[in-house]
C-alpha cells in the first residue's frame, strides 16, 4: 500500500463541516488503548496507522493524532507529517478533552456509554466549552468507496485466498477433519504472506446447515457437501469467499439445491451495480430461492461490504436501505440451509461499477467433486 | 472444559441484587450480532456459549439467552436448559426490550452510545416501564476469581505455549526473520490444538525496544537480544508469556540489563499474593529498576489479569487501585526498553494464592543463548 493520501483527511473535514460540526473524534472509543486488532479501521483509513491504540481528531484547522508510548515510532513512520503527532502519557481519553472546541462529533457506534461519560466529565473539568454531538458512520461512509489502490489490495487478498483454496483442494476432502482442511488452508494463507481475515469455516454434511459453523473435528465423509468460507487479510484489507464442494459424488437433491443456489447467486451478480438498492439486489437472488420453495432456508442477507473490515457498509438484504455506489466492494452470497441435512452457499466478492460489477473471485462455480 | 455451572448465574443474580437492580443485560452491546471473536467473554463465562452473537439477561426469576438462527443448534448443545433459549428473528436489541422490567443494569463499557439510545427508544415504544441503569464490570468482577477448572484450562494453555517456545528455539534464531520465528511457533500452537491468544511478538535488536512491536521481516542477527511474547488460547482460556533470548553471545550491557529485569521480575513475583495492592506489586519490581537508573525505560505496568480475555482485571501498575485476590490469574512482566538499542521483558503467568502465587510458566529465566 502506498501511504495514505492527505486527501482523505480533507474529504473527512468536508463531511464534518456538512454535518454542522467543528471537529470530529476518530477512533475506537469503546476500549481505546486495548490490544484488540482492527480496533479502528477508521484510524487506519484516515492516517495509515496500523497499531491498535490511537485517537485522531480532525477539523478545519486540526489534524491531530494521539497514541501512547508503545507506538511513537510506528506513528512516526506510518502517519508522518500529515498529522500533528502526540505521544500521550496517561489515558488517550483524558488527553483529548482539553483539545476539544466547538461542536465536536463522536461516532456513537464506536463510543461506549462509559467513555462518553468520561469525556463529558473531562470537558466539564476544563473550560467546559466543547459540546459533544453523536454522529454515525461519517468515516465509514467515506470508507465505502474504495479507491484504485484499495481495490487492488482487496483483489490481491482475494487472489491469495483463491490460491489457498486450490492448495487445500489438492490435498482432498474425504477422510480429513473439517479442522484439518481449515488449518491447512490457513497455513497456506500465511505462507503466502497473508493472515486469515476471519476463522475459516469448513462445514461438511449437516454442519453445512449451520451458516456460521466453525471447522470441527468431524471427519468429512464421501457423499457430503462441504461449505468452505474463507478470506485473507493482506496489507490490512480483507477478502471473503465461499464455495461449496462435493466430497465424492453427492445425491440428486444436493445437486439440485446446489444448482438453485448457483442460479440465485448469478441473479444476484446480474442485479448489482451503481444505483441499485441493497434490498433490490437481495430480492433478485431471493426470488429464485423463494420460487423454488426454499424461502425459509435462506435466513441471512445477500451480502455486505468488505474492506478494512470483513463486514462493513453497505448491506445487501431484506431490510437494507443502502444504495450501491461505484467503488463499493461487496459480497454476493446466497445460501440454502436444510437443517440436519446439508447447506449450500456460494459467495463472490465484487467491485461495484457504473455498469455492473467486476468479480474479484476466480474460483469456478460449477459443482466441483473432490475426493 | 466441563459445562458451565448454574452456580455462576446464581452468583451473578446475587451481585445484581446487591447493586440494587432487578435485571442485568449481559453481552456485547457495542456490535451485537457481529462476527468479532471474543465479542463477549461475559456471555461465555455465564452460559458456556462459544458463538459470537448472543445476549443474556438474568434476574431473580430470569435466565434468558437470546441468539440468532445461525447459533440455535450451538446454543442448544452449549447453553442447554440452564437458560430459557430464544432464537431471534430480527435484531437482538429489539427483541430484548419487551422483556425488560424494573431497574435494568447494562454494562456501560460494553454498550455503545448508539445502542443505549436504541434500547431506550424500544422501551419507550413499549410500556416504558423499565429503567436502564449504567453498571460497570459486574460480570467481570465475578470472572476475576478463577475456579479450579478455569485455572486448569489456563495452565494447559500456558503449557501448550511453553511447548511451542521450546519447539521454536530448537530451530534457532540467528538468520531467521522475526516473522518466520513467530509463524513457526504459532503453527506449533495450532498443531497442539490451540490458537495464538494474540499476534505473537518476536522483536530482535532495536525492535525489542518497541514494547508491542509486531514480528517483522527483519532478520535476527548474532549478538542481538530477542523479545518473544506469546500466548495460547485453549478451550477459550488464554495464556501470556514473554521471554527474552540472546541470539548468540550478547554484549555486557545487554547482560546487565537482562539481569536487572530478571531481578525486578523476581521481586514482582515475590510481592504478589492475596491482599496485595496492584500498585504495591508494581512498585516492588519498579523500585529495583528505578534504583538502577532505568525508571524511564519501564513505561508500562507490571501486569494484568488473564482469563477468557488476554487483558482483563485486575491491573498491576502505578495507577492501579485493585487488590489481588486468591484465584486471580495475572501476568508479572517488567521490562526495560532502550530506544534504538534493545529491550528486555520477562513475563510469567501466575495464580494468586493466599500465601503468594503458583507459577504457570515453566520456561527458565536465566538468559538463554541460542544460535
Amino acid at each position: 500500500m502506498s501511504p495514505v493520501s492527505a486527501e482523505r483527511a480533507e474529504r473527512l473535514v468536508e463531511a464534518v463541516g456538512e454535518a454542522g460540526l467543528d471537529q470530529l473524534i476518530v477512533g475506537d472509543l469503546v476500549r481505546p488503548g486495548d490490544s484488540a486488532p482492527d480496533a479502528s479501521a477508521d484510524i487506519r483509513w484516515l492516517t495509515g496507522f496500523t497499531g491498535t491504540s490511537a485517537i485522531a481528531m480532525v477539523g478545519a484547522e486540526t489534524r491531530l493524532f494521539l497514541t501512547d508510548f508503545r507506538y511513537t515510532e510506528r506513528a512516526e513512520s506510518e502517519v508522518g507529517e500529515a498529522f500533528e503527532r502526540v505521544t500521550v502519557e496517561g489515558r488517550l481519553l483524558s488527553e483529548i478533552a482539553p483539545r476539544l472546541a466547538g461542536r465536536v462529533g463522536f461516532d456513537d457506534s464506536a463510543t461506549s456509554v462509559a467513555n462518553l461519560r468520561k469525556l463529558e466529565a473531562a470537558i466539564a473539568d476544563g473550560d467546559g466549552s466543547a459540546e459533544l454531538v453523536a454522529t454515525s458512520g461519517l468515516v465509514a461512509g467515506l470508507r465505502r468507496r474504495k479507491d484504485a489502490s484499495e481495490q487492488e489490495a482487496i483483489a490481491a487478498a482475494a487472489k491469495l485466498a483463491d490460491d489457498a483454496y486450490r492448495a487445500g483442494l489438492e490435498a482432498g476432502l474425504i477422510g480429513r477433519s473439517e479442522r484439518q482442511v481449515a488449518q491447512a488452508a490457513e497455513a497456506r494463507i500465511r505462507e503466502l504472506g497473508g493472515e486469515p481475515a476471519f476463522p475459516t469455516i469448513v462445514a461438511g454434511g449437516a454442519n453445512g446447515a449451520l451458516p456460521h459453523a466453525e471447522a470441527s473435528e468431524r471427519e468429512i465423509r464421501a457423499g457430503e457437501l462441504v461449505v468452505w468460507d474463507m478470506g485473507a487479510r493482506l496489507g490490512g484489507y480483507c477478502s471473503d469467499c465461499t464455495r461449496t464442494f462435493a466430497a465424492g459424488e453427492p445425491g440428486e437433491r444436493a445437486r439440485d439445491v446446489y444448482e438453485l443456489v448457483r442460479r440465485a447467486q448469478a441473479a444476484g451478480l446480474e442485479a448489482v451495480g451503481a444505483g441499485v438498492g441493497g434490498r433490490d439486489a437481495d430480492e433478485a437472488a431471493r426470488a429464485i430461492i423463494r420460487e423454488a420453495g426454499y424461502d425459509e432456508a435462506f435466513g441471512h442477507g445477500l451480502g455486505h461490504g468488505v474492506g478494512l473490515e470483513v463486514h462493513e457498509p453497505p448491506r445487501l438484504g431484506r431490510r437494507s436501505e443502502d444504495v450501491l455506489e461505484a467503488g463499493d466492494v461487496v459480497s454476493v452470497e446466497p445460501g440454502v440451509y436444510l437443517p440436519e441435512r446439508f447447506g449450500v452457499r456460494i459467495e463472490d466478492l465484487v467491485v461495484i461499477t457504473d455498469d455492473g460489477h467486476r468479480n474479484l473471485s476466480s474460483l469456478p462455480k460449477e459443482l466441483l467433486v473432490v475426493d
